[in-house]
Formats: C-alpha cells, structure tokens, sequence
C-alpha cells in the first residue's frame, strides 16, 4: 500500500470551518485521504513526497448538471431563441447522432473538465454506455442517467425506460465506485405525468436518485401551470417525485411557494448559471433559496449552450451575478460559490461522505492550481483568487480516488491529440 | 525594413465586414500591415516567415478602463458593499501608495494584460510618470491619464490639475507614438462644477480628450439629482464635457433621456460589466445604448473590483448577460461583443485609424490563441469560440507595432519573475 505525501502547499479544504492551510500538506493512501494538515512528523515515512511549491491544492470541482456527447455542437449555434435553437438547430443534428458519436462527444467533454479541474461530472444523455465506458477509461467520477423523452408511442416510452432502468442497474458502482446512476425524466413538458409516475417507481425499485430539468424559462412554467393547473415544482412534488432523493437543473422561474417545497423535501438545487444567462432564460433566485436552505451546486450545462465547461467560469460568474442583480456586494460571498462547487456539490449528489472536501477518511480527488502567475499575486486571500481570479486552464494536477489522471496539463489516461482528431471528424459528419 | 509573414492561420479582422480568413495570412513591414488575405503570391519574397499552424490571429484587445496600480489590492477586500469596501479598504491602503507602489502595480497589471491578450489600454490614476514609463519599457500602448478627485484646498486642487496637464502634455505621443493623453475629472460627485470646467478649459488647450467615471451607482445619481438639480449626464453636458471628444466609464444607472444625450454627442461609453456587477452596482442598458448608436466598448476596470485583466471574461460576460437580463438570447451577439474588444475599443480613444481592426495601413497590434486545445474544437465559428469558450490564458503570442512581445507566453520585454516578486513586496508594505 503506497504512502504518498504532498506538502508546501496551500490547502483550500472546503471541510465545514472552510479551513485553509498555509504550508499544508496532505497524505494518501493508495484511494483515501489519511493526513491533512501542516507538515507531519512522519514526513520521512512516506513512500513518495510531492513538493507543491505553494500551489493551491483544493477538491476537485463537481459540476452537477450537463449533457457531455453536445460537445460536438460547441460553436455551432449561438444568439438564438431557445426554441429557434432548439427546433432548428440541436434537434435535427442530435438526431443524426449515433453511438460513436456520443463516444467521442463525451470524451472531449471529460479531457474539458479533467483538463479545468472537474472530477466529478453528472450527465444526462443516450448511449450511456459509452460515457459510462469513457468515465471508466479517464478516470474521471461520473453520476450518470439515461435521460428520457416521453414523446411517440407508449411503446417506444417503455422502451427508453428499460434502457435507462437498465442502465443505471449495470452500472450503478461501476467502474471502482467511481459511477452511480440515477433516472431522469428530461422535464415535466416532455413526460407525462404518467411517465414521470413510472419512472418514479423504477427509482423506488432500484434505489437510485431522480435528476431533471425543471423551471428553466417563464414559457415553460406558464404552460405547465396552463396545462396541469401548478408550477412544475408543485406539479412534480403532487406526483410525489420530491420524496425521493432528488436533483433538479436550473429553478430559474420558481416562486416563494415552489422555494419553500424545495427546501422542505430537501431538493438539490443544480445552478446553471452562465447557459441560463446564454439561451436568454433569465437569472435564478438563487440568494433566496440559499436563505431558506436549499442545497444549491454549480453546473455548467451543456457546451451547446456555454460554451465550455470550465467549472471556474461558473464560480465566478455565480459570485458575481447575483451582487449585480440584487445590488449588493454582499451576497453570494467567494467562500459560498467555492463550497457549491465542492460540498455542496457532493452533497447534491449524495457522495459527501466521499468526496467534495478534503478530509481524513474520503476518497482523494483533488486537483493543483498553478499560483506561479499574475493571477494569484499578491498573495492575499487563496479562496478569493480561486474564484475571481483564477480559470481552469490555471489547474495543473488532478486526482481521482488517489490516481494522478493530469499532471502538470499533461492527460495520463487520454490521447488528448486523438480525441481532438475524433470529435472534429465526428462533428463533420453532422452536418 | 524587415518584411515578416504570418500565414496559415485563421485571421479574423474585426473590419467593416467582420471578415474571417480561414487559412489566411498577415504581412507586416516594420511597424505596420501590409497584407491581409489569403497566402500571397509573393510569399517567397517575405524576409521571415512564421507559420500559425492554424492557430486564431486577431487584433489586440482594447480595455477601456482601468486603475494598473490597484493591482496590489487584488483579493484584499472582496464580498462588501461598495461604500465600506471604498472608505475602510481601498482607501486607506491607498494613502499608503508610493511612486514605488503604483510602479510594481502597474507593472503587475500589464504583464497580465499582455499575457491576456490586451495591446491597448486606458489608465487613470496618480504617480503617471511611472505608468507611462512602465509602457514604454513594456512595448504595450496606452492611453493615460491623471485623474484628480477635487477635496480639500483649492491650492490642492491646482496643483493636481497642473500635474495633470503637465502630464498629458509631456507624454502624449510618447513611447514611439504608443502613449497617448487625456485629462480626468474621477467624477461628478467628487469634483466642484467649477473644477471640472477648468478640466475642460484645460483639454480644449492641450487639445486632448476627457475620461471620466458616471453614472455608476443608483445612489450616485439621486445625489447627483439632489445636489445639481440634473443626472449625471445632463450635469456633464450642461457644463460642456461633452462637447469634447470624451469616453465616460460605467453608465449603469441612465435614462433614455440620458442614452439620447449619450448617443447625440457621440459620448463613448467603456461597459465595465465584471465589475459593475461584484460591487453590486448594477448592469448598465448596453443593448439599449448599442441601438441608439453608442459607441460601447469594454473595460475591465481594476484588479480590486474584478480581479483580473483578461478581457476574454469581459467579452462572454458582456455577450451573456444582457441576454440573461432582457430574456431574450439574440441580445449582443458574439461579433458585437468581440467589435466592442476591438475596433469600437480603438473608435473609443480616437486611435480607429491606427489599430482595432487588421487592415493595411494599420499598425501591426495583434494577438494569436492557441486553438489547439478542446475549447476551440470541433471547428465551427471562430468567432464564437473565442468569445464563448476561450480565455486570456489561451493566447501565445502578442504583437504591437509590429514587435513582438509574448511568444508562445513568454515574455519578451519582462521580468515575470521579478514583477510578480515586487508586486507582492510592495503589497505587504501596504498592510
């Protein structure tokens, strides 16, 4: 069992006193966290020691919402109307799709995120078996679902939902722990209350959390409050989806009614905040549902609709938006958008006994930053310079479960060359 | 007279047509562009050669607005409302100030801004020798300015305003023509109306134009209501400001009689979109300004309200938040907001004929992102991934005037390592 110490860091642990560690160090061994601290008195007894040179080192980041295959679409389509987008865009390319397409979608989207410092990525697509393959060859931690439309014959929705049931039944702890699935109906306005039942019940049956877009644009929440006489928040808590552990994408347009449901049956809460802002949808009060509790995290959506999925964007974009709107530059403090991107992040997808703070005892995910540039001096607050300051192109290192997949940029489970090759090929054939 | 070619790349103009070259080429002579199109027929005849091996060639980046020397406060005070962070942070950090202090901050500020991709920017603060000196040695272009806060005695007062002047006359069209002048009252509420008419008087002499910070705050204008009688935009125009050519930093907080007022005089208006929203001061009307026919251009303001100087963040927040804002994803597409980077940043400080645009007879200001990474693939628009997917961070090489100054992110007219060490010297000797 090898013993690995990294030391002369600054350590940004996120644990809950937000402790940060000047000339910190932290022990490994082989999966798990054993020491972090100043540097320990067993120091000569570790088998391997990593001089940080007074790097940053923090938990890997946790983006809790995205669609990683769309990646092919970065670029392809921008200031339009959602349902412009949509419609005559994404729609009929994303039918074109086929399985090796997703592949190499989803593995340009996992080099983006390792290469920007995410270690743990939620997605929500089709031919999950590819991006449940590709997680396991990077590295990287995935909580992933198929998602489901429940649009054409009853036929063809029970066909998804097998796929999907199966799905998350195979590869639920795949890959060394490093995935869990959960089941997604895409949103309340392309599944039935029927369907959405079922699919419920499915995830009662298999013990796995329900994820899904919800109360992304005003259009949508007048509709369902046209169609089904309540919000979506209201509708999907009548149908009893918020009974089980869930996770919903955006809560753009939520009401203080739907804020309190959610705060009460315990919803996570995935804020996208740049693709909201990008597809025209609007701001989410995401201030207000902090104060009642809800757990909020940060995601970056798909790169259709970002366009990228650097997670750093997302924080200091979260931190800096909701002080414009509310004018005041009290709320939403650095500390408060790095926690959604770590803890809370893990909380939202119930790993935080394992990851999304770095303590003794969880999982070693963590990832490097390189503070030998402009950005980071003076050398004033760490936190403060992580988030709006810093980028993931600053990230040098990243681990997972104790496993070094990116080291000083470099990929150490990816043909970065071949994957950049494959997307372009893969893209072109599109259109 | 050395003739350099720069082909195989994709060169994108930022001309009247919003040209884009796909395998184009850029030739310069000395200082300044001699071809821009395809690979030219006379490529043998070039004396050197540099192939761009696809990479993105584009004009330097223009940042309207800024404070260099504050870079030595970045991450000191961040999270607080605007008044406390100004009067019990900022302020009493910067009584401190030395010529030393604004020296290694400002030496801090255009590294980065050189290492972002940023050729031209506009400074105002104190101690301008040092600034102006630090341009020099540097190679970057500014256009600079003494701004003058009118408390205390009026003997105070003048001596700030000959210091002013005396600057603005001594350095404009120094540096080889890459230093430009204005003069700068901070604002209305901190200078008399009798002072800023001498400003004027004063620029009308030394025919430079004016720079001042408006309309910043919502308290700001009800004071200014309250006091004069007028906005801040009607204050200015009846005192003749704006019958100078004159660039106004902020405009958050303005009526349509006010954008009518703006757009009549041919005000430039520098959209400090990051930092408006960190110090909670709001999100100025840009789409409505742009329709009237104002010339808006981005700035990132200083390192302490921001915290950085890579106007790559400014160009996606400024082309994602208003369509956030006015819920409608057609508002400031990415070439409007990349025009604002460039060729409406140069029209902003009257420099339009010399740089902002990649055409022959300009000066050679221009930069090259590396697109050989997953932000730039698959290869759609080029234009929407450098304002939606990149970064300052993916910029290798920076040319002004035809010298080069990055090269392939190494500095060729800095001392990174000891500027990073000064900076954060001189910071601790401010705390």
């Amino acid at each position: 069992m090898a013993r690995k110490l990294l030391y002369n860091g600054t350590i940004v642990t996120s644990n809950t006193n937000n402790e940060v560690i000047e000339n910190g160090a932290i022990g490994i061994e082989d999966e798990t966290i054993i020491y972090v601290g100043a540097t320990p008195e067993d120091f000569a007894s570790y088998d391997e020691k990593v001089d940080l040179k007074g790097n940053i080192l923090l938990p890997g980041l946790v983006n809790t919402h995205g669609h990683t295959p769309m990646s092919l679409l970065r670029g392809y389509a921008d200031d339009l109307h959602l349902q412009t987008w949509l419609e005559e865009k994404i729609w009929p390319l994303e039918a074109k799709y086929t399985p090796e397409h997703a592949k190499w979608g989803a593995k340009l989207s996992i080099l983006e995120m390792i290469r920007t410092g995410t270690t743990t990525f939620v997605d929500m697509y089709d031919n999950m078996d590819e991006i449940a393959k590709a997680v396991e060859e990077a590295g990287i931690r995935g909580v992933l679902c198929r998602g489901v439309i429940g649009f054409g014959s009853d036929e063809l929705r029970q066909s998804k939902l097998k796929e999907a049931a199966d799905f998350a039944k195979s590869w639920n702890n795949g890959a060394g722990g490093r995935i869990t699935t959960m089941l997604s109906p895409h949103s309340p306005y392309t599944c039935s209350p029927e369907y959405i039942s079922q699919i419920i019940d499915k995830s009662v049956e298999l013990k796995v959390p329900l994820h899904t877009h919800m109360s992304e644009t005003k259009f949508e929440v007048e509709k369902n409050i046209e169609e089904f006489g309540a919000s979506p928040v209201v509708h999907l808590d009548n149908l009893g989806f918020f009974d089980r552990p869930s996770l919903v994408a955006h809560a753009v347009h939520v009401s203080d009614e739907d804020i309190e449901i959610l705060a009460k049956k315990d919803v996570k809460v995935s804020h996208n905040v740049i693709s909201n802002l990008k597809l025209g949808s609007g701001i989410a009060p995401i201030g207000k549902m902090l104060e009642k509790g809800v757990t909020i995290s940060l995601g970056t959506d798909s790169v259709a609709s970002n366009n990228n999925l650097d997670l750093f964007e997302e924080l200091k974009a979260a931190a800096t938006i909701h002080k414009g709107v509310a004018r005041d530059a009290t709320v939403i403090t650095a500390q408060q958008a790095l926690r959604m991107a770590t803890i809370q992040g893990a909380e939202s997808l119930w790993l935080e006994r394992r990851i999304g703070s770095l303590e003794v005892g969880k999982d070693a995910d963590f990832i490097v930053v390189n503070t030998n540039q402009s950005f980071f001096y003076p050398k004033h607050d760490p936190v403060s310079h992580l988030v709006y300051s810093g980028s993931g192109r600053d990230v040098k290192d990243v681990y997972v479960q104790g496993k070094q997949i990116l080291d000083n940029g470099q990929f150490k489970t990816i043909d970065e060359e071949k994957v950049l090759y494959e997307a372009n090929r893969m893209s072109k054939l599109l259109s």
